[in-house]
């Protein structure tokens, strides 16, 4: 009979290796991530509960109707999420905006341009491994780590952007379709996705250095290589291009599912 | 006789009802902070550790001879601080800046604009009133709330600003002062100095929300007032104006230990 942690991490370990879409816009665990996972899952004490390898993130606001700032609900979505630095080359000659140099009045929604780093979560057995896990990160620069309820240590660090660039004005009458304004310019927008790039090779370095502390105060001895997402007669290019596709699909999903609220 | 944490918590009302100023570049406790630090200490589990309102800051990034981002250290300073929204009116002319629409390279030292909010560090007893007061954060929307080792809690939350605003080029050599260009507009400054007075709007109803939250939940009863920095012989105007005047010597002294560094 296994006990209540077991039993939760034996089901979260079907759900990683079963062929279902997790529910992130993207539906997939990030590659940058699966080395981590495994890593952290081999340990019994410890199960990873979710996981993002940092992305860059352009969402447009909600209506502000409870007066909330950053309003995440009422109609917000993502005009663009990669967490692949090549995706960053050129994404805005994708999205229809129109550069602008006047500014919204106070109730209009923002758009915001975001660079989010890893970010892991990480359920323990008990609050021994727990705090072993936080101070193993902690001391690698993950300065906004934290122990949540029940042994869920959060994993965090703060290299972060988060930067207003635009705003959506009224649907035009004759394309009924959404203004999508940058009160920045095409070069402040280039110059930003210098700095993402930046961010990205950082937070890689960070994720490695990470992976090596845990590996060196957390392992067992032995890493398990648990497989993560499908079985093995998959070649690694074969998954990656399955990946994407799914990916595509679900980001195209979600987008309709949205739009439908919207209209 | 004390025991530890009853040893450590007189330790700090000590400190924060002494005249001695606090290492933060302000130097002293924020307004702001003083009815929700007043009410953590009177309930005798609890202990606050430091804590900041929210701020508003302009930080010239440090060199980046070690390919960190975001260096902090490396004559890193901060050209402009405020945690009060009023000083936000036209700040920019009190500084040099020069408007230019050219980037700079990737190893130059950025101009950052942040709006950072609350954050409050609460020392715990035990871990029951830890998680006690943990789950009195989450739920009143200090998402990024977390528990660290001994019992320390953090309470943050993530309205947060993150923008680059301009760079510092070479000095000049006829005035030997460093050129600060900003490569956003005017109008731009403006506009997120708006976005920040209502963030410190936010952040504020929030640090209501979260003082009635303890006070239901996690306060002993009575609300002892512990009084902070000063003996009662002085008005709030009187101190009010003390704790200004001592804040601005301190920015000097700290500014001046800065230049000396750089020098």
């Amino acid at each position: 009979m296994l006990n209540s942690f077991d039993q939760k991490k034996q089901k979260i370990l079907q759900e990683i290796q079963s062929d279902d879409l997790d529910l992130s816009p993207k539906g997939t665990i990030d590659e940058l991530c699966i080395p981590i996972i495994n890593l952290i899952n081999s340990n019994d004490d410890m199960v990873t509960t979710s996981s993002c390898s940092g992305r860059v993130s352009v969402y447009l606001e909600g209506t502000k109707s409870n007066r909330a700032v950053v309003s995440k609900g009422n109609h917000g979505r993502w005009l663009f999420v990669t967490h692949e630095p090549h995706d960053l080359k050129d994404w805005t000659s994708k999205i229809n905006f129109v550069y602008t140099s006047s500014f919204p009045d106070p109730n209009a929604r923002l758009i915001l341009y975001k660079f989010e780093p890893l970010i892991l979560h990480v359920k323990c057995r008990n609050l021994e491994t727990a705090n072993k896990l936080y101070q193993v990160a902690m001391n690698n620069g993950f300065r906004e780590s934290g122990i949540g309820s029940n042994f869920n240590v959060a994993i965090r660090i703060s290299i972060k952007l988060d930067i207003p660039i635009g705003y959506k004005s009224p649907k035009d009458e004759e394309f009924e379709e959404d203004i999508l304004n940058l009160f920045v310019t095409k070069d402040y927008i280039k110059y930003i996705d210098q700095l993402s790039l930046e961010r990205f090779e950082e937070n890689s370095k960070k994720l490695n250095q990470l992976y090596k502390a845990i590996e060196k105060d957390l392992s067992n001895g032995t890493v398990l290589t648990i497989k993560t997402n499908k079985p093995n007669w998959e070649s690694k290019e074969e998954r990656r291009r399955r990946m994407v596709k799914e990916g595509l699909k679900r980001q195209e999903e979600l987008r309709e599912l949205k739009q439908d609220q919207i209209q």
